[in-house]
């Protein structure tokens, strides 16, 4: 074999770069005008027609039912997304942790609810230092949070609005009963700088019931008794102005129980295997709350070595697969490649030719899915562009600093998602 | 109930804050001096004693083999860490992805193996602008891929190493045989800008076998089979400078196997649930790589509301599942708080008390498991901390954007995570 000197070796002193001015920077992952094709990977991408549409649908379902829409921010962490679900009518956000609020605090949004309970004076000092600039809102369930709470407002000069969470059904958190919240609505009335806001109800088994009529069935009972605790407190003096809650699995049913004045989905904006996986109901009824796909993966085939499958660059660190691994999307009958547009049928839809089928940190493993006569599907070929819907929206969207927004096959915006890795 | 006027209503105008200056930032997760009790949670903390003794054992064992050591980046991605393995001996280090170098590089890391097959011009081009500044190597699997890395290396003036990655039982990336991987080699040696290495022969299910003698067996096999393929290269004149692969499940193995010139493992720096779940081998044999727990996610009780369980502030936002959920470590024989010092068994343990035994999206669920006699152990209090050993310790570092370590129940240091999220 030729012997190349030309080529440097191994410098013996470590660290010791040969030229360490200019460094490469990390290049953008994409430039606004470029094909789709363009955009390095693994790369979270938002088909953004689709996702608009899911916007309106919600806006308007929730609209037509004279409930209020406030999205919870947990599923996008993109102040860019809640910016354009304020503009189209939502009340304000929801957050699951403090700090997540920070930077859609920073991006303007003046209304966040917490729809949690928090634990420490720092989270708490945080919270009311955030509610000298706009309307904060926080779930408790025992009187020691209450007491946490009014000392941060107190030290800081602010005022909070404190929910009761009431468990109906999940068995997390909340208290168990009307006897319990009204206990915990007197304690909060009776601090000088909280205020009791009303009730946080929320039933996250129900969002995953497959069946369409058990899942109505179960968002009935769950709302039935959030009515409940609601009227009893209303009985006893202690009138909630809010009740809020429902997911994007059950608020269909949320909008038409006249319990809640306030609904907080999240993931309709992109959808995931997850929620696509559930039975839709009645074409007619439910047709305005059909959400499509607009958030994938996108992905590259980096290996055709082995027989029978292809390794693509989007494994462990690139999607969270605890609720199933991701799907391979197909458009216009292609294995692979087309430019994906969205989730209507006539737009694209699930492969039923490709699989992935295994997930290593940095490797997927995807493989062809035998026809009805036991015919493979032609591979894609090394190089090839893939895109993937994953199995689970909010924790996927966790592992990307960027959204990638796509229109009409062409990069349009560059999002940044501002409150990843925010779970304090 | 009173009613307080002094609370601030919502804004009817958003996004309206009532003053915009000021907004508070995200405070520090700890700082330096603090009490362990003090970091605010969800919170990745290394246990800095027995990091270091992890360290250690591994270059002293790689030492007396006479088998250099080249830890894999991709579970710490952190340059702190890598400096710290470099200092003891390390030759350089592996990245599985081409941007997860740049930080390394950064840092003044001069030898930077990416252990793995790129595709994609974009990738070709920054890796052979890293390599006018530092000793950059990379794998190859087929024609196509020899042929982008010699193009961009002309681009960009510069030299790149290239190794065959030889699939050696995985069924993952790599050529199959010794005629596929000379084939390669030649392709290489024929470009002028290009480097043929060596070997990259790694087994990721070898890791994982619970068995020991079970792991030995696959170890020996795997490594005969890169050693047979290493033998056809020389005899044929391409000799390979470097056989490089094993992790820190084979890694006892490897050493002794005569085969692999480097080893590249990642985890021992850490451990896991999962690598703590394989069984040892001989006590005096094994000994010298006995690697102990120095990973851990602080997490805080957050709700007591539900009967026989506990609500903590950790959930699938803070850890990977792909790999089982979390332990509850135990320290002292506490059933929670007491601080964890490292996975000796005299320092701390698995609880044997407290199981986590589902994880929602920021929400973990923790119960305890009732003892032989059926009694139930006390559950920790509101507010109270607890300790998790993740069960994956690599997918779990790219959630996070600081490791907080700590020493005799201080924290010491804040050392950023600066290549998370780097999957490019």
């Amino acid at each position: 074999m030729p012997d190349h000197r030309s080529v440097p070796s191994a410098p013996t002193d470590l660290p010791v770069l040969r030229d360490p001015a200019g460094l490469p920077a990390l290049p953008p992952i994409a430039e606004p005008g470029q094909p789709w094709q363009a955009i390095d990977t693994p790369a979270l991408v938002l088909v953004l027609d689709a996702f608009e549409r899911n916007l309106e649908r919600m806006q308007q379902a929730a609209d037509r039912a004279g409930v209020a829409l406030r999205p919870h921010a947990k599923a996008h962490k993109c102040p860019d997304i809640a910016l354009a679900q304020m503009t189209r009518g939502a009340v304000g956000i929801c957050c699951q942790k403090v700090s997540e609020a920070l930077p859609f605090l920073r991006a303007g949004i003046a209304d966040i609810h917490i729809s949690n309970e928090i634990a420490g004076p720092a989270k708490a000092t945080l919270l009311a230092r955030m509610a000298r600039h706009a309307r904060i809102s926080v779930c408790v369930d025992a009187v020691v949070q209450v007491r946490a709470l009014a000392e941060a407002a107190e030290r800081e000069q602010s005022g909070l609005t404190v929910l009761v969470e009431l468990d109906i059904g999940q068995g997390r958190c909340g208290v168990a009963d009307a006897d319990a919240a009204l206990r915990l609505a007197e304690r909060i009335a009776a601090q000088p700088r909280l205020s009791f806001g009303g009730l946080q109800a929320y039933h996250g088994g129900i969002q995953h019931v497959r069946d369409h009529a058990a899942r109505r069935e179960g968002a009935a009972r769950a709302a039935e008794r959030a009515g409940a605790v609601a009227a009893r407190l209303a009985a006893a003096g202690a009138p909630c102005q809010v009740v809020t809650g429902g997911g994007s699995g059950s608020v269909e049913f949320d909008l038409a129980s006249g319990v809640f004045t306030e609904i907080q989905p999240g993931s309709y904006v992109f959808m995931d295997g997850d929620y696509g996986s559930n039975a839709r109901g009645d074409e007619s009824a439910a047709q305005a709350l059909r959400f499509e796909h607009s958030l994938f993966i996108a992905t590259t085939v980096m290996s055709t070595a082995a027989q029978g499958q292809v390794v693509v660059d989007a494994g462990l660190k690139s999607m969270a697969v605890d609720s199933g691994l991701p799907w391979v999307w197909q458009h216009g009958g292609q294995p692979s490649g087309g430019q994906p547009s969205g989730g209507q049928r006539d737009r694209g839809t699930r492969s039923t030719r490709l699989a992935y089928v295994a997930a290593n940190d940095e490797h997927g493993i995807v493989r062809p899915v035998p026809g009805a006569g036991g015919e493979k599907p032609a591979l894609p070929q090394l190089g090839e562009p893939l895109w993937l819907v994953p199995g689970h929206c909010d924790p996927t969207l966790n592992l990307y600093d960027t959204l990638v927004g796509v229109r009409d096959g062409k990069v349009e915006s560059l999002w940044p998602i501002s409150a990843r890795g925010l779970s304090r």
